[in-house]
């Protein structure tokens, strides 16, 4: 496997009394093992479809043929919020959509409006070539407000434009089926415009959708390889499906075992720009999954190396309630050249003739190194390339974490009960009442 | 003033044993009445050089200056890292750069280059029309090895490109006056090219330097009003000079109070994709200034309403251990308008006639609410507008509320000891040792 992971764990008996009790990584370690055994069961039974996932290639010439379609637009825009948007946000990073204060050179640009904001939206529809823009509405239950909103606003502006007759081909759904008795909102929304729908897997949810056509879509249409996702995430599954030593496992059982000790937060540091919305749907993956009955750590995503310069010094000097995984990749001897004569005047003789990669490498080393010298308890991984399949075992990986935790701590990592309260009341502000 | 401050305290005389005991309060209150004595006493010896900033117009006209010849380039590009660079940003959220998936339709293009990353700065070098494009240095000390790098790898693209001896116009720098017998690398490697330099204020830290020119320059190029970005934050300073009831003791007081009771996160979430950068400056200020001798909290910047979606499930059902900052803003009444046929459609009547701000309005309204509902303390902050002057006033209280916070929580808000290991380190490894 592509995915080394390696771990300092600032035990009690290495560092004194702030470290971990070796007690508590026993108690982790063994919860896991119980979890472990439930989720093989889950496989056998069929009963989590995502486990089915990796590996899978029935439905990719349906993604691809789908993607083909959308390829010949001049603008593709995603319109989907949290699970329905992140998965597809992080494997887009590995095209070369995402340059920072750039955006991508190639046609299709592809955008992903995942926030709703009434500024951002009305710019963009005021400015897409609206006769060779594309939309993809996805959310699962097809009831999601922001995204049905963002959906007839487009409708209209097409509209505007003249160019309702073309709501059809402009648009494409991604929802569950119709369900006997059960309103789809979007597909109520978008169907009688002519608009064709994908349909959304009815027994994976959102944020555990980025091996789905949910995530897969945007990446095809972006012209990664999808196959090889699937295939990564297979490298993840596979150990734990088959072993013990799964570096799931073990992640899950670090976790656990801080969890015990009433750690509250999980950090994870990304040496790479193209990690930045893989951090982001970790975030998300953890904070809902894991979050209920007064449970769940607070998952922080840190990039490197520019958050050294705004978090380092609080994990470095502040309290001692972290777990730190720091991931590195590819980056020695990536990049732009440093010219020596330059690098010397510049009095830095260390830089002459390295690669900009070199520091960046450097500077993902030092940061794992010197939180573990300073007895914080550090996991590293590190990917000796990051690319589709990679990326693939990442994201597995993390589900399989994710969910192994939340069995070891009795929590359905599969549901988000207390986010209704606010939906309702929004409604109801919406409606002008209270 | 045009940022509402209100309070929910979740007390423990009002929701129980996990609330706050108001004797924690108390403590809080009394700690920070003497912190802003302090700070008032900064002030009064100029100590301070941060409080001399609001309302300051001295320096705007050499900062417009510059910005009007970097205004006729095609691309203008910041490279800085930490605060040399989120200030800015943030700031230029306001101007239209910063549609998501987008960019900035009009010239210049901005592009803030904070992150080293192999890929995304050789993209952007190949990339650029490097005739017409220019490059800002931005390191308060000069020797910030990210931006040495880059700047060093700019000027060999210019070198390549056969315009090496359009450097001089092509750069400009940012960085402290010499000192005599300190070097200054930045200095070192731009002036032999003709380089020009703005002085960065030595006594006002790349965090704290939002209000000056590292922040103000890359808001004057995107044509922002920068005077009025003084006066916002006089009008968060004023109060705190002339009384005891300002926004930003209280505020301070709060998060000592909870720092008393060992709660160790703090959550911003704000509502307009033009917070996004804010929240970001914030984490680093936050994380920065406090993060020391084992105290300061976890600073966790979101953006609503996408993570609703991603994180209010942990903040709702989760450990009480956060205290909450919700910001909302204009948002009622902008942005596209939903038909009122196509929301009947979709099942939701509701939406007819509304705008898509409406939506994001009630959403604020209701996260805030269903947080306090739930016992969880939160504060919400409102702005009337979000514009140069109220965007002023919520950089300088949070400024001052950290700064306060520091004082009263003893330890020091504008150093930075810790992250020197890791840099040596890093350079270590760059240099093949270890």
């Amino acid at each position: 496997m592509a995915l080394n992971q390696s771990i300092d764990l600032a035990l009690a008996e290495q560092i004194g009394a702030a470290g971990l009790p070796g007690t508590a990584l026993d108690a982790g370690l063994a919860a896991v093992r119980t979890a472990t055994a439930r989720l093989r069961e889950d496989d056998e039974t069929g009963r989590l479809p995502l486990l089915r996932m990796p590996g899978t290639t029935d439905d990719l010439a349906a993604i691809r043929e789908a993607a083909a379609r959308l390829r010949d637009a001049t603008d593709v825009v995603f319109l989907g919020t949290g699970g329905s948007s992140l998965g597809g946000q992080t494997l887009a990073q590995l095209a070369d959509y995402a340059v920072p204060g750039i955006g991508r050179f190639a046609e299709p640009r592809v955008h992903f409006l995942d926030n709703l904001d009434p500024l951002t939206y009305g710019a963009l529809l005021d400015r897409l070539p609206l006769k060779t823009t594309r939309f993809v509405a996805i959310s699962k239950s097809g009831g999601t407000g922001e995204t049905l909103m963002q959906a007839i606003a487009a409708l209209s502006a097409l509209d505007e434009a003249g160019l309702r007759k073309r709501a059809g081909e402009a648009f494409l759904g991604l929802s569950e089926p119709r369900k006997p008795g059960v309103r789809n909102a979007l597909r109520d929304l978008l169907e009688p415009e002519g608009v064709r729908f994908l349909e959304h897997h009815t027994g994976i949810g959102g944020r555990y959708s980025v091996l789905t056509n949910v995530g897969l879509l945007p990446a095809a249409v972006l012209g990664l390889d999808v196959a090889a996702v699937r295939e990564g995430a297979a490298a993840a599954w596979e150990p734990l499906r088959s072993g013990d030593e799964a570096p799931a496992a073990l992640g899950a059982a670090l976790h656990v075992a801080f969890a015990l000790e009433g750690k509250p937060i999980a950090v994870t540091m990304a040496y790479a720009d193209r990690l930045e919305r893989f951090t982001r749907w970790w975030v998300q993956l953890w904070a809902e999954s894991l979050g209920k009955d007064g449970k769940g750590s607070q998952p922080v995503g840190a990039i490197g190396p520019v958050d050294q310069h705004s978090q380092l010094q609080l994990y470095l000097a502040g309290p001692r309630d972290k777990l730190f995984t720091v991931i590195t990749t590819d980056a020695a001897g990536a990049g732009p050249a440093i010219d020596a004569d330059l690098a010397r005047r510049a009095g830095e003789p260390g830089f002459a003739g390295k690669r900009i990669g070199d520091l960046v490498a450097a500077q993902g080393r030092a940061t794992a190194d010197t939180l573990a010298r300073n007895g914080r308890p550090t996991r590293r991984m590190h990917l000796d390339r990051l690319d589709e399949r990679t990326l693939g075992e990442l994201l597995m990986h993390f589900m399989l974490e994710t969910i192994l935790t939340g069995y070891a701590l009795g929590v359905d990592p599969f549901d988000q009960p207390a986010v209704e309260e606010g939906k309702i009341l929004a409604k109801r502000y919406l409606a002008g009442e209270g």
